[in-house]
């Protein structure tokens, strides 16, 4: 395969680490993938490998209908998923799924997650979406996180009684959402057990998100 | 012994970093064990050594009446409920004991887990049931958890005010199980501390717990 | 110093890594002391060093009134307490103390920890107990800790709106009894977020701490 | 720059290795700073940087008005906060900001923690206060915190809908009150979850406040 296709191995396989250093995953639940720059195809994660036997090598690259160009691994089973998305969200390089515990506890109750941090406006810019009941396996799931993401301004959708799936530019900056929105599903769920959160006035959220997206971290791409 | 056993203590006594590196144990409290194929044996933990302290040859080697073949240390004090199991579940390989905190506290309410979330169906097709309580030593354990999972789909039960037993092919099998009950009886604690999960339809969930039990990971055997 | 100090500053200065391993303290807000055998003296954390920067050399050594003797660093600020144990309790050989989470919510609200565990029964023989609220520094804590546990099965203590102090024979059996008190603590109160849990039998419990005390684990001493 | 300035620099990075330790810190979403003694500058960590690449030489050194003296990266985008925090107090050493679940989930409801453990008394002398809601980047955040904490003996404030911001006496200080705040920020939410905690007397909070902050730690300066 060409040296793009090995970078991003090599990129998909270890951010897989970082999956587990923020505990958002047990066992081999959870899986990430990169879109192949130019090219109609994405690297994800082997079906049901552990994660401390993840190496670049084993990562599997799909076409973009899902199916493994080459290689004997079976793909992770969200792969389905992954491809709807990479076909219906040109903008899209990269996707995560995970079942974290407190954004799949939001998922479980079919309920939205409302913005009432701000580190909640700057990386969501409103609230968490919920998507529909889909089974696994077909285009369901991916027709799902579609329809519930375009023009939305969240990288993260909670699907219902399942867990997250999330959105970027990159697998690292889907990976950047997967943790975020596991960190705010948390403190919200934390703040509600004692009351009700204040609410965050429209504008403000706006604002934040604007600056976020624009001025936070170093003027090269992140 | 044969080098079978040898094998299998190896095996045994490495898959106890897994109840530790999830956060299933406290001190020496939870014990894996693992039958050796084609014999009336089993190997398991000795009893309240600590995980840092286990070696392959620390693991003890008992007949399926739980005594002990040779070696110098005791069992688990578990190891009547683990010998149970093996003689009246044939197709049980491996039995995982642990006081995990969120299925510890199901128990301790005696109540089962419902199976609202996906990967919930996928692992155990259903609920997660209660066992009754009983008294350690005897087969009073053992016979509490035969009663309640043959004929179930559920590798787990909850022993009521004690902790989970779970079961599998082989002794990784049943750790997996363990992994995966604690983290879905804390994801179902979690979605219910702020209002009732929604259910799922008992169709999505046998299609569920059919595709992974068949589909799922790689064709080589897990 | 003899031999036998040499050996204990050692053995206490490791088992504050397991305060650390097991999330019971935060910063240097713990401390463990162990009693030398044969002598009215035990040896303590000094005050203020975090965790990374112990030494056996940095534990202080003090009398039963809890002065050190000699040496520069100045003892842990809970070393009245501590003395005041080992003065009143000679059976104790070891103490520790903590502001684990969920033992010390249980402290806050001033309530004892009812027995709804075989874990519980088995290391506690029962409910943890309550003590008064008391200022540090002089001998209020000692008094009531002592008032408390003197003639009770539990080694483990909750001073109200502080924390927990636990004793055993030696300062190991304190700091399992400080690690189990605070995984009880836990389950418990979760248990107790979704309902109430279940009363095991006053017999039963008997009967699980009975064997516990002289069963479990390994004939040689612990 | 000045041997301070390099010692300084490598003191603040270093840091920011507690606050991942202590789990107060997601992705890239908090940052520590340190007053270099005797001159009208402060060094912070960069924006956007992941914890794991950071180094001495990629802090940030500003001015009290928060611009940037010489270097490539871009500082936090809480600079203009910690700058106002050092031009109004200047018994202020250090500045911590943290989004730690704990504390932000009071302050997402816009509530102090009450004083109900001595831990509490000693840190903090009392309640640790609300400030109010205020957009990120111009003075509003830094003129929050100086109102809510001038004359107030807690070294931290709960930012409303957002965070928690800590000072101290020095960078290490500062992390120190960033930790101990998480940490009683949860006992007492646990606390409070099952019942309401007893209140500590205003008396006794106060010997203790007085206690910890003059006879706590060893002699030489902390």
């Amino acid at each position: 395969m060409s040296a793009v296709v090995g970078k991003l191995r090599e990129t998909v396989c270890r951010l897989h680490d970082e999956l587990v250093r923020y505990n958002l995953v047990a066992w081999t639940a959870g899986n990430i993938s990169g879109r192949v720059p130019g090219e109609d195809l994405f690297v994800i994660k082997p079906s049901g490998v552990s994660y401390d036997e993840l190496s670049p090598e084993s990562m599997v690259v799909c076409d973009l209908d899902g199916e493994p160009v080459g290689g004997e691994l079976s793909p992770s089973s969200d792969t389905a998923a992954h491809a709807y998305v990479y076909r219906e969200m040109p903008q899209v390089g990269g996707v995560v799924h995970t079942h974290s515990t407190y954004a799949s506890a939001w998922a479980a109750r079919g309920e939205a997650i409302p913005c009432v941090l701000t580190a909640m406006a700057d990386e969501f810019g409103g609230e968490i979406p919920v998507g529909p009941f889909a089974l696994i396996g077909g285009d369901d799931i991916g027709r799902g996180i579609v329809a519930t993401l375009k023009g939305h301004r969240s990288p993260a959708i909670l699907m219902r009684n399942h867990g997250v799936f999330t959105v970027g530019a990159d697998a690292r900056a889907a990976v950047k959402a997967a943790v975020m929105c596991e960190d705010v599903a948390r403190t919200v769920h934390v703040a509600r057990q004692l009351g009700e959160p204040l609410p965050i006035p429209r504008p403000a959220v706006d604002s934040l998100y604007d600056r976020y997206q624009n001025v936070y971290g170093q003027r090269s791409p992140r």
